[in-house]
Order: structure tokens, then sequence, then C-alpha cells
């Protein structure tokens, strides 16, 4: 079975590598250029969007960023799974926020601002501090102001005007000022939903960034209360898009309650764990859902974290035997992300060790964050 | 890292899959056609040998049975592992048997046979039952002949001389003549030597064939007497070959005690289960070794079984979760093995019992034998 991807970066790549053993032969689309290539060997395999849906028996997407003609001119075709709608709910946080509170779960308040009366009002109604987040295009940290008690509005407004009539800026770009949530941690959830309806997840994870980029995610598989909260949380965003394939969802916990962050309508950074902590990774699983096929199991095997790697040609872990470094094929670039590696253990415990250690051999300047978070998490774990 | 693979079959393209994550990029070398190709896409990349030479960094083989001087061409560029020597040893029964004596491992008495003089001396030094088998070009029980007590010993050498001098027979063609083991089961280890001699070798595996073709193999964690005798008698033999790389090595267990059967110099099928059942798989092992990394983990992280699939384009598998089936993206044929399956469980009874309800859903004509092997584990697993 052949399956086009929307996007030809490293998560294309993934999907690659776990679909080969089922014979599920992805390509992808780069949908800046318009040109197909297989995502692993880059190899040019054709050009234009007719061609590239008519080679494909299935199409999904890499990320959500697509421009809307291109979605719904592959859902034309009846091959795109999620659909179109799903894809652009994870584009544009304005709808996302819309569905989030039609489908009845819990995020922070939020106002939608064009104007400055809008960011006014806002204000009042939210208070401070605020995020204010652009509804298009933003994400690891982009395209994000904050608010606090006693900040200049009128600088800050001059500031979101020039964002937002800056040219090229895309049709529907605006503002959402959130009411900013005193959060205890970051933790996400990795989901799969079949197209009947079939729903399985992965464990819970916590999540470090730096920067607004994420450094650390590590599985937390001993919360069963939040994993429950957090499951029917993305099983209620997933059941009211009629969803189908991976979807993450990133959650703020305050104090044991979960509010929805933000969703990501596709296999996503927090989830990469998944390769060596459990049977079936995202990737494989979220091929299995658009292909139709049974889902893979999603139990954790063994605890696992994943370390981002940002800008490093290489790593230096040769003594580390359960460190599983995953290269992108990326030329590296100061911030860019070209790789990653999974560390595994035998307990919760040994895996907070282990990145502590492992904190300690890897550059400070490259893996930003990374030791404060390993050692917060060797204490939380004692 | 560019490696290139003598070989572009299943165990090539399942290097291409182990090896990207790494950043090792696997090509293939046909050796019949002279063609370049992408293990995984079968994208042409070059021809000749000399264009394959010069494109790689590391030069490894996925079988035995290559012409000698295409291994040697490859040795003087200082890029071959493991040594021409190696693999010559594998794809030469000659060979092989002088090395197993050279480095004192058990194994089983032979005499070599040119002629009908040979073939009457051999019978009376070893009496019979026997095993004949070519030296060059044997696998999965082509070339092999058997002699029993009272069997016409001019017919058979008929037979093997008719074999001989065939059109088109290799130089250097000959025929081992092996007294025939009386043994209870066959077992192989996977191990892998590092350049450094750094060793390390998977879990014993219990294997079952049908008409000389390998139909399951079965982890064994729990024959730790066995399993010291055997990674004894692999190491001995990988240093007697200064060998780099993953090497297999095939036991007859009679009673308790070890003789080897044959060794392959490379990635072998009764080690395709430890893609799920280890935290780095063979292929990986097999590249880290040769291109100078650090040997990843070899230790089994659950009970694993592996069933190869023959000449089937599908299998009925959707309810079994624990079922990874890996395709090798070829046309089925009868016979051809296309794919495998790997069979995960908690415990050695509950793979059994797996073993034996899946072998109850595939076809009997095509999973030749599954079936009493499966209840025959079930009941010595009991």
């Amino acid at each position: 079975m052949n399956i086009l991807v929307l996007g030809a970066g490293q998560l294309a790549r993934m999907m690659a590598l776990a679909g080969a053993p089922l014979n599920l032969i992805v390509s992808a689309y780069d949908v800046r250029s318009g040109d197909i290539i297989h995502p692993l060997t880059l190899q040019p395999l054709g050009h234009g969007l007719n061609t590239a849906i008519a080679g494909a028996d299935i199409i999904t997407a890499e990320f959500e960023h697509i421009p809307a003609d291109i979605l719904h001119h592959c859902e034309q075709s009846g091959k795109l799974r999620p659909s179109a709608q799903a894809i652009l709910t994870g584009g544009d946080r304005q709808i996302e926020k819309a569905l989030l509170m039609q489908a009845g779960v819990a995020n922070a308040p939020y106002r939608v601002v064009y104007t400055q009366a809008d960011l006014e009002k806002a204000v009042d109604a939210l208070g401070a501090p605020l995020v204010l987040k652009s509804t298009l295009d933003g994400y690891d940290g982009k395209g994000q102001w904050r608010y606090r008690d006693g900040d200049d509005l009128h600088a800050l407004w001059a500031e979101l005007d020039a964002f937002l009539t800056a040219p090229g800026q895309r049709d529907g770009q605006a503002i959402i000022a959130e009411a900013m949530i005193p959060f205890d941690r970051e933790v996400s959830l990795i989901g799969v939903r079949g197209a009947n309806g079939e729903f399985a997840s992965y464990s819970l994870t916590q999540n470090h960034h730096h920067d607004g980029i994420l450094t650390l995610s590590v599985v937390r598989p001993d919360e069963d209360a939040l994993q429950t909260q957090a499951a029917d949380m993305l099983e209620k965003i997933a059941s009211a898009l009629n969803y189908v394939g991976v979807l993450a969802v990133e959650f703020f916990d305050v104090d044991g309650s979960l509010l929805v962050n933000e969703i990501a309508p596709r296999v996503h950074n927090s989830g990469h764990w998944t390769q060596q902590g459990s049977a079936c990774c995202q990737f494989e699983n979220h091929l299995r859902a658009v292909s139709g096929l049974p889902l893979g199991p999603t139990e954790l095997i063994q605890p696992t974290a994943m370390i981002n790697v940002l800008g490093q040609g290489s790593v230096p872990l040769a003594t580390y035997r359960d460190a599983h470094v995953h290269w992108y094929n990326k030329t590296p670039r100061p911030g860019r992300k070209v790789g990653h590696i999974n560390v595994t253990a035998t307990s919760n415990a040994e895996l907070a060790t282990k990145l502590a250690s492992l904190a300690s051999y890897l550059p400070d300047n490259a893996f930003h964050g990374l030791k404060s978070a390993a050692l917060a998490l060797a204490a939380q774990t004692d």
C-alpha cells in the first residue's frame, strides 16, 4: 500500500521506517516545492499534487500548517486521513479553542484579538498574566508574547499589530489571548483512533521545554488518575473530530487537574520515546490507523525518556548502551532538530539516574535545561 | 557513513532499516548483475564493483556465496568487514570444517569426497547413516543427499558424480560426507564481535525446519548451560577468524552437548526474532560492529519467536496484537521467503500457547510443520 505524507521532514522519515516492514510504502510531498520525494533517501519521485494524489492509496500529514487548498484537494480524492478539518483544527488556534469548548474538555479561558480594543477587553476579562499566541503558524515557541500586570499594553499592541500586518502575513491570522495557567508541569498524551472508532493511548509523558522547544520527554507510567483523565479528554477530542490516526494532546497539570494546552493532529515529538518504550511505536500505529489495519499494542514495555538533539552533529554516548540515538540525516544548524536520543531503563528511578548521568556528558550549551530537568526528575522519583 | 552490502535481498533491506536511525546509509550490490541499488526502494544507484567500492566507507555481505574475486577486490580497498576469508569459510563447507577442527569446537566427523573411492572410504570410516553436502552453494536443504545402511552406493555416487560434473558447476566443488548426528533438536546462536575483540551474544534459539527450510525459531532464555557452551564455541570460531560483525552458528543438541552444524558469517534467519526480542537487533549490531561503533545490548527483553512466511502474500493475523509481521516487499512465489512474523509474550509458557493458537489460524500447506512444532513446544514448556 502506498501512503503519501504531506510534509517531508523527520516525521515522514520515521513513518517510512516504521511502515516498511508492513509493506506500507511511504512517499512524502513537500508542500512548498511541490516535489514528491522518498522521505528516507530524498530521491525525487515526481512533482505536483495531482501526481502525488494519483500515486497514493492513502494520504496523511506530518504537520498541521498546510495550506487549506492542498488539504481540500487531497480530501476530494477520498484518501485523506485524518480529515482536512482535523488537520486544520491543529493548525489554527482559533478553531482549536472552539473545538475544545465544543468537546467539553478543560482548557485555559481565552479571547480572540484582532484589534487594540479586543486586547483591552481580553485583559479586562482574563486579567493578567496572559499568553498571546498567533492563531496560525505558531510552534516551538514562535509567534508567542507575554503580558504581565503593569506591562505597557500600547507597546504590546504595537508589536502584535506589526505582526498581524506584516508583509506576507496569512489571511485569517489573529491572536489568541489566554489566561496564563500557573501549571506544575506539562504532560502530553499520544492517542490513536481507527476509522472504526477503536481507540488506544500510550503512557502519559512529562515534558520539559527550554525557550519553547521540547528538551526532554519522560514517560510517567504510574500516574493512573492523570492517565485516565488525559485519555478521556483525548478520546473526547478525537471523537469530536471523527479522527483517524495518531493525535497528540499537550496538557497543563494544575495540581492534579489537566487543562488542554494544545493538540497536534499527527505523530508528535513527545511520542518519539514509543520507538523504544512500546512494541508498536506512534509512527507504526499512525500508519496502521490510516491504512485500516488493526491498531498495534500501546502498552509500555520499559520506562523510557527522549532527549531532543538540537544542532549537534554527534553526541558522546559511546559508553551508554541503553541510549538509542535516532538521527534525521539533516545538516546540523544551531537550534535545528537533527535527532533524538531514547533512553531506556528497568525502573523509573533507574531512568532518572541514567538521565542525570547522561546530562553530565552532554554539553549544556547544546542540551539547554537538560541537566536541571534530569536532576528535578531524580529528586521527584526519590 | 555509507555501508555497501554485497547482496541485495531481505537481509540488506533489514540492515538499511536498522541503520537509518544511526545515519548509517546502506546500499546493496547485486553480485550477479553488478547493479548498485537501494535495498529498501530498489532505486538504481549505479553500476559496477569499482563504483560500489569507491562510494562505500565500509563493505559487508548479506550472504556467503559470493565469488572469491569480488571478495578479494573488496578486501583490497581495506573496507571489507568481516574478512574475505571469514565470508569464504561460511561459503565452503570444506574450509568451514577445517576451521572447526582448528578452532577445537565439536562438530560431526567427516570426509571430503571427490571420487567414488573417497565415498567408499567415507562409509568405511564413518559408517551409516551419512549426510552428504555440496561444499559450495548449498543452503536451505539444497545440495544435500542421504546415505543409509543398505542404500545402493553406486546409485548414490552416480547422483553425486552427475552433480559434480554438471555443466556450469563451480571450480572447487566437492562433497562433504558427515556422520549423521542423532540430535535431539537444532539450536543456534547469534554472536557479534567488534574490531576490538568485544564480543556479545543473544539468547540461544531453538529451530524447527521443514524440508531443510527454517519454519520456526523460538528463543530459549532459560538454558544457561547450553547458552554458555554455545557462546564459548561461537567466540572460539569468531576469534579464529578474527571476525568482525554478526556471526551465526547452528548447533546440534545431542543430549545436552552441542556440535556445530554450520556457521553463517552474517545476520541470520534464526536471529530475526531479535527485532522484537532485544533492544538492539542483529541488523543494528552487525552495522555497529562493522562500522566501529560500540556494540548494542543483546539481552533478551521479552520471550520471542519467529515464523517464516513462505510464498504467502498475506497472513490472517488481524486479531494478533503481539504478532509483528515483517514483509520483504517481494512477489510471492511458492516456497519463497517473503517475510516473517515475530511473536512476543511475557513468558515462555504464554509464548508457546500463542504459537499454538497462531498455528491454528495459519494454513498448514503454507506453514508446513508449524502446528506440530508449536504443539511440541507447548508440551515441552508445560
